[in-house]
């Protein structure tokens, strides 16, 4: 043994080096120019309501006082706007900060845990980076298959299901009647994890209010989507009382910045902003539909802000995203596998934006055999 | 096995039930009054950089992006900083954050940790929520004691040392010489975390730039304390390229919000806002002094932005605290093992704040004993 070079845990000496997505800066970095534009992360392009700009703004001049690490007020209106209480609320630094929170919360190395095959990589990152045990269960036509997923989640004893629903990057949803099915068919002792971040942009019935102190069941929300509060790193979750109480003994307790705080209060206190958005997106979906049927091309239902579009082939798909990037400066995402990999995903832009992507869509195209 | 309750990780399951701080929102809720002064929590009352402000006003309207979850310009100008390359720098959300990444990637449950006994809590915390075996050497006349620091290490065979340097809660300082004694005391395969919070606030020699590739150090800074971001969440840490790239394994990728980033990368610009504020709190530690003095109580030498004032005993400590929240609602905060906890701990605040500072402290002084 020598201090020559640094020593890992068991678990970090065995992962591999990989890191969940490749951001648009670093695209920019790699074809040294600017995008043109950014419609691949499923952002979202509206921006952030005028009310939480402003209580950002005012924020930031008193960025030097930490965050409340309870987060008591946002809690409160987050509660009042689910009618649950505050103590079945916790924040966290994205719905990404509360997949790692809930997976080290519950997870023993070699734990098994479902998802879906091809759905959040970043879900899966924290599962391999606590030491659990991934058992995928592939998508069926195009959907999230709750029966397929609750038999692996029997057969291999799960302590977490994971389902996106809305789902990404399928853009497809479950209804509650499904949800309530799914939570049935769950083995004893395993956790559903809804990740519920497009839900803005749900109907009502895909996103039914449940009982928060539901053992089964934690659910997930974020300001990342149809707030636009991306950059800001909110989210919060609906879980249990009881594990509520268990996050605190391990969660970063200054960790959701008091900026993002205030914008996210503010931002729930501005339904108008967060309705127009809606419609927003409904209309451009409409209009990526129109886009892929003008070209060929098929868009997939979708009760997100993105729509996934079939291109045939997973190599066209490839060569599509490729030679937007490339030629036309345009960052989108494609699903990374089978059979999804035949599809490219597009985030639904301002209007300007989606007929820049239509036309640089079209000429991509051009040289692409079908 | 039932489903009526949640499971958890064996780890999660035997850990307590405790934060590693009250905030001050909290006394707020619990004295159902606005605290008057908020000097606990080591918070610079002397605000962000404008600069710092401007940027982040500006990064606000654009939060709907995610941050850059490389921070390539970020880590560019603070690698500039320090003349080391980007490869040695890693973003976190505040130290806090930093010291929850190192103790996960390189503690198996059991592996010894040290650290002085009533250093920062929040450091124990993560050791405990990672299964470490937490070893405690005692402050030695009010200062860490690194000739035992190292000793502890080698008897327990240590994987990590913490360091917080200038250290909190007492203020106290080890210089370079000391420093470079302790590394080559460490046993073999033991890093040592140099905990540089305060470093803005300390004499050149107590905190000399290091090698970036020394496999046996990493060292942590942050926004928090003179640059006025503590509410923002950013910090960073310098250590071997590849441990860099080992925290790149299981650190949240799009974790350090964009308002922060950018906020950073301006307040890092703003070396006259710093110098004023070094200035300041060089002035107000004079002032503290002298309160404390004409008091008949004594203040510890410091090189950061806080005093710790020695009460005599305990219980005297205990009761001031008490009665300056609950009469004079004014929020400080003391070390809370002893022989610390003789002492209370206020931060550097503005000139009006220290001298209501002083005149609280008179007037519950007149009602408790010596």
């Amino acid at each position: 043994m020598t201090s020559t070079r640094p020593r890992y845990s068991r678990l970090v000496a065995a992962l591999p080096a990989v890191v969940p997505f490749v951001p648009p800066e670093a695209l920019e970095r790699q074809i040294g120019a600017e995008l043109r534009l950014r419609i691949g992360a499923n952002e979202s392009n509206f921006g952030p309501s005028p009310k939480a700009v402003a209580a950002m703004t005012a924020a930031a001049a008193r960025v030097n006082w930490y965050c409340d690490p309870e987060g008591h007020v946002l809690r409160e209106a987050i509660a009042a706007r689910h009618g649950i209480r505050r103590d079945n609320v916790v924040l966290g630094a994205g719905i990404d900060d509360l997949l790692g929170l809930v997976v080290r919360t519950v997870i023993d190395p070699g734990d098994a845990v479902v998802m879906s095959h091809g759905a959040y990589p970043t879900f899966a990152f924290h599962v391999n980076g606590f030491g659990g045990k991934l058992v995928t269960v592939p998508y069926r036509d195009d959907r999230n298959d709750p029966e397929a997923l609750a038999a692996a989640a029997q057969r291999s004893g799960a302590r977490l299901l994971y389902l996106s629903n809305p789902d990404n990057p399928t853009g497809s949803w479950l209804r509650a009647a499904a949800q309530t099915a799914l939570l049935a068919a769950l083995p004893e002792g395993c956790l559903l994890v809804l990740d519920e971040a497009y839900a803005d942009f749900a109907p009502a019935d895909a996103v039914p209010e449940t009982a928060a102190e539901d053992p089964r069941l934690i659910r997930m929300r974020t300001f990342s989507k149809a707030h636009g509060m991306a950059g800001a790193r909110i989210g919060y979750a609906i879980a249990p009382a009881e594990m509520v109480r268990s996050f605190d003994k391990i969660r970063h307790h200054f960790g959701v910045n008091r900026v993002a705080q205030e914008g996210a209060l503010a931002s729930l206190g501005d339904a108008e902003f967060i309705a127009s958005v809606r419609r927003e997106v409904e209309a451009g979906k409409r209009h990526y539909e129109r886009l892929a049927a003008a070209l060929g091309l098929k868009a997939l239902p979708s009760a997100t802000n993105f729509v996934a579009i079939d291109c045939g082939r997973a190599e066209r798909a490839k060569a599509i995203l490729a030679a937007l990037l490339e030629k036309e400066r345009v960052f989108i995402r494609m699903p990374g596998v089978a059979p999804l990999n035949r599809c490219i995903r597009v985030s639904v832009g301002t209007e300007a934006e989606r007929r820049l992507f239509g036309e640089a869509l079209e000429r991509v195209l051009a040289d692409i055999p079908a």
